[in-house]
């Protein structure tokens, strides 16, 4: 059972200072909330100390957005859940406007059944196992 | 850029009883987080009205942990992110003990490059695209 969708970004390339500040990165999930139709429950926003990155999570009536900023790689991820369907946000337009990444990449997942059945052993970076059967 | 490391799980065929516990859901990722050594910074656990389910985000100093429970689908989902080296966690045992979970599926991603980068076409629940270049 297909119980949501899960958008897995990642963008690269980015700058650094726009990377460590909380308030940009507040109002970027604001637009993605906004323009998705999406309702905010609840959010916690952490600032690491120094030359450190931004954590967001906002927890919303259509499941969570998060967002992790690492400014010493100048790369940021992003998780956006949804457990009704939404349109495809301009993550690579948006992304590369407010953070002046250089590279946004997308990944999509169906969520409530085995991530990535049919995936091929040669995927370098995603590794699924079922175990199954009744207990 | 390798940043960190997600696990996607997903727990079928639970007990919906289960799935609308938040006291016990709470007291799972008291485990999670005591059992790999994690640091929480902050909380947000909401159960949804009457037969609705528990959603519930912890920021941790390494990333984050979420669960989202669809009692009406005996079905839960967790993402757990961590963005330093982390052992497995035995999420099989502890869900099938905790939520009655007839199968857990984990998958494991590395965040930071393209998801899936090599991932082929015929995957059935998992798209990723990536667009490069200067702007």
């Amino acid at each position: 059972m297909i119980v949501g969708t899960e958008w897995l970004i990642e963008a690269t390339d980015c700058d650094a200072g726009r990377l460590r500040d909380e308030p940009a990165l507040r109002s970027l999930f604001d637009s993605i909330i906004a323009d998705l139709g999406l309702k905010a429950i609840d959010s916690i926003w952490h600032k690491f100390p120094g030359e450190g990155g931004v954590t967001g999570l906002v927890a919303l009536t259509e499941s969570h957005l998060a967002c992790h900023t690492y400014p010493e790689h100048r790369t940021a991820t992003f998780n956006l859940y949804c457990c009704r369907s939404r349109p495809e946000w301009d993550w690579e337009g948006k992304l590369k406007s407010s953070l002046l990444a250089g590279e946004v990449s997308v990944a999509k997942i169906e969520r409530g059944d085995v991530v990535g059945r049919n995936l091929k052993s040669e995927s370098s970076n995603l590794r699924s196992t079922a175990a199954g059967g009744d207990v």
